[in-house]
């Protein structure tokens, strides 16, 4: 690319982010041009820390779980010393892919190719034939940077992560380990492929105004969320005052548990934007099942009540999760292509839970397999409808602003991106 | 784009335009480029008019049927003064679109995903909870031009339409009305994807060249459509003795019932470039079915003799129609990549005719499903050669004169985009 | 394009070529990027000889084998002189693809569409209703140069072949010429879709570093090719002990029979790259099959004795041969996009060998079936690594030599066409 072409590629690409009009959707070609979506994965997906996974996953020495970031194949792993490990899953010869999709155990990592064997430091420890002025040492994996955050699973794909993280982490955290997710394991992981870009499926997670299409969620899950005394709709009022007398015995009894519950909401003023909040639930008040009680008969991390309403943590760019009493449900959105987007789904309970006996699967899932299901069949008519040459940005609902705080988060990643 | 860019490419255009060599078939990019398809959507399919729909399929207010047109998702619907109107169908809101695939019918249109809520007008009726300030009548539905002729319906998604579509409208309208189209019902509507370009589409509707491909057809099809005494194939000789008696009689026929049949082709020299004819058909002359006898037991229009030969409407850029006198056929040619085309066919009956009594489907759809599928064969085999870079254009026989005008009329709208 | 940006475009592919490091993979591009697939297609696939069939294909006047070479279809037949011949497979009237895939047998070539009819010697004979000024002669098929090599059928795309080819030819015939496969028949011909850049195909052939993946195919082949005593595995000096002794006794075999055995190795300093070598095969060595022993009761060309090892025959850009006593493989390699190649197979015995007396298909085809197979998951495999933007080249083991002299030898190609 010459320098003048690529000068226009950049001013065409800042010209469209200066002509965002703050309080309205992005323009179409946000979600469906390859050369927005190339400067997301270099912008968002190749700068931020990303959640991609959870510590159950990769519980013992040489567990494994792979995950595709935009075209970035990445393995996390447990070394043998237990910590925690990520490598671009790539052979350092002639590129394979190491190890393929799902999760699995391993002492090495070898290539299925030309049996490069890899520890699982990533230090290349045997390459079979090769000259005596072969250095090992110089083609061990390319390491990815990885944490945990109170059992889940974060990468950076960037040289130099962002600073704010740690801060982040530290105020997260004390929410997330009474939940004891580190321990906990992994009753179910679902991948679901949406036919649209990755960010018509963080906007759809993050507004409940379209929640009249979620029956299932509704029975449990407050459809006033978003809302305030001024904009609540009056078909939500009865919901709103039922909200109020379960949000009041929530508080007390988070309180009384010592759980951490106030609302942190720095979605849009900071690199690694964050919400979380601890909230009641409706009916029972335990659990995302139709009737609101447990769907596991073991509580996580052994609290001495099931009747804990959900903690929701929404983090910028990718993610969100929700944690009730007797189990955690995380997502992690990864872009496929401009219009395909990965929704990894996983739902974790406590370690000694048997499943079968301490609970029936069909009833854990039912709940967020129907909203993922609803939510990527509104994700694909949202992605038909940008697509349009029609389409013009409409305005948010102050119900919205959570969709909005993502748009104008994203357009200042994009800043400064091209700023660079 | 910088402007140097802009220009280069309008360039590239432009010569491939200026080197097309009359008589002969257009350059392969014509049908496999993007900037091509591209440029075809600009220059034909977002500024003529366009046959979509016929008013059969929404007969009552509130009736819908849906149609994409290339990016374009677009509504046709009935609104509740009875007239027709076209919508862009994409929420004004978050831009999701509006009305799903096929056809239906609503008291409004509300969005599947917050619930805005347009009337048939497409005036939005009601937004949920939005602040005092917002004003409904901004974020009205984004209209389309439509209008019906004769029957059939058709959009334009220019701000101004081409001026012409009066009077060709006013010069057509007499040979549809004696069928009472617009008061038919719907027998069937059958989507072929066809892979190839859409003008290989058009091109392959354009002549009769290719006939002895279509047995079903040529059962009372005259294969000599096309051919004139000068440079009639002998085998057509036998055949054309047949058509030249059955034409004296059809002649009759319409003279006596007072059917407009003169022959207008007027199909390169114009921007709604057009060709109508009531033609002849072989055995017994009344309808598309192998021994050439009506399909449906109750005539269109309640005309006195099922023997009216049929009645061939061409319109550039994108569809045919036959009506005979038992039923009439329309065709709709929409682009949905460069080498991918939906064609629709649409059989309309008489209005009171009931299905297994009055008409056997299968017998109905015989005749043009087969021909359809045989073109659609023969698309994909002139679509596959035109993509070889060794693919040059080759010489236009005098029957495929239809297809030079269609030719000639495509590259000027383009000389006209590219002149803008 | 303007002057500007293909120049750019041109430096851009320029700095890729020349960041090319001795002794490592290609950087990923190469195997991703559409521009350089298009450039592969312009370099190598437009300008070199291409192995596509073989002469058992098309053994009579009329029959013909088709092949897709890129975006160019071309169509391989036996003249009625009993000559052969190869054209565009595009009709020269309006570009539809003239033969379908497969094979077959014709008297002339008719087009489908409009019934241009060709001769085998690619005349145009006939177009149906032309005015008197058509000249025939004008519309005759587009020749593609072609000739046959002891059987194998090469083609070449450009004006002007590579002039080395005669060369080449002369001296692979002798090697090829006792094992007559010209009068050979097709016992069966597979075409498999590999999920990988056509590099990565021919890459995969040319070393054995990866052999302990194929259990099938190491029953015979010693898996010491490629090695030398300095570099030879410690797991691999048995087999290369005993590949010793068979290859003693194999070559005073060729010399008692005459059969020219010595290794000539030039894939990387000539356009017309290849190597070619008579060498011992394992156990009974006489075929691919699981004891050694020969699956086709009938020898090739009437040898004396079927225990002859294998000629194995590599050709710069697209194909690899093996010659058994009883029967003959040949793998044609051929761009379907960038990452996606077909890899097709071709098995050849005796003329007079009948299927499931003489030779039973399933083990005749057993070992390479299931070798292709294991290659296909490589590819696959090493495609998916490369398309990471964290793979950087790394370095091959000697054992990779030819590897390494199949990306000097491309990108030299490269060079010549950039420089063009």
């Amino acid at each position: 690319m010459t320098a003048s072409t690529a000068t226009s590629h950049q001013d065409r690409l800042h010209e469209a982010v200066a002509r965002r009009r703050p309080g309205h959707s992005l323009e179409g070609p946000f979600y469906t041009d390859r050369e927005f979506y190339d400067l997301d994965i270099a912008a968002v997906f190749g700068r931020l820390w990303l959640f991609v996974a959870t510590e159950a996953e990769v519980p013992e020495p040489g567990d494994w779980t792979t995950v595709e970031i935009g075209p970035y194949p990445v393995v996390v792993l447990r070394d043998d010393a237990g910590g925690l490990r990520a490598f671009h899953n790539v052979c350092r010869h002639r590129g394979a892919r190491l190890l393929g999709p799902g999760r699995g155990s391993v002492a090495n990592l070898v290539c299925g190719y030309h049996k490069w064997t890899y520890g699982t430091d990533g230090a290349l420890r045997h390459a079979p034939a090769q000259p005596p002025d072969f250095d090992p040492s110089c083609y061990g994996l390319k390491p990815v940077h990885v944490r945990g955050v109170g059992g889940l699973v974060f990468v950076c794909l960037a040289d130099a992560p962002p600073a704010d993280f740690d801060e982040v982490a530290a105020r997260v955290e004390p929410y997330l380990l009474p939940h004891a997710l580190r321990e906990a394991k992994v009753a179910a992981r679902v991948d679901l492929v949406e036919e649209g870009n990755w960010k018509l499926v963080m906007e759809n997670n993050r507004e409940c105004y379209h929640c009249d299409g979620h029956p299932e969620l509704l029975r449990t899950f407050f459809p006033t969320y978003g809302y305030t005394e001024a904009n609540l709709p009056p078909h939500l009022r009865a919901a709103h005052d039922r909200y109020l007398r379960a949000d009041a015995e929530a508080r007390a009894t988070y309180e009384r548990l010592g759980l951490p519950y106030a609302l942190i909401e720095e979605l849009d003023d900071r690199v690694t934007g964050f919400r979380i909040q601890r909230d009641a639930l409706d009916l029972a008040g335990e659990s995302f099942t139709p009737d609101g009680t447990a769907a596991c008969r073991r509580p996580l991390g052994g609290l001495p009540t099931p009747r804990l309403g959900h903690l929701a943590l929404h983090l910028q760019p990718n993610s969100w999760c929700h944690v009730v009493g007797d189990h955690a449900i995380t997502f992690a959105v990864l872009p496929l292509a401009p219009g395909r987007t990965l929704l990894r789904t996983t739902w974790l309970v406590d370690p000694d839970a048997v499943e079968g006996e301490d609970y029936d699967p069909d009833t854990l899932l039912e709940v967020w397999t129907a909203t993922n299901g609803q939510d990527a069949r509104l994700v694909a008519r949202a992605q038909h409808g940008v697509s349009s040459p029609a389409y013009v940005p409409g305005p948010y609902a102050p119900t919205e602003y959570q969709v909005e705080a993502f748009c104008a988060w994203y357009t200042a990643r994009l800043r400064e991106e091209l700023g660079r």
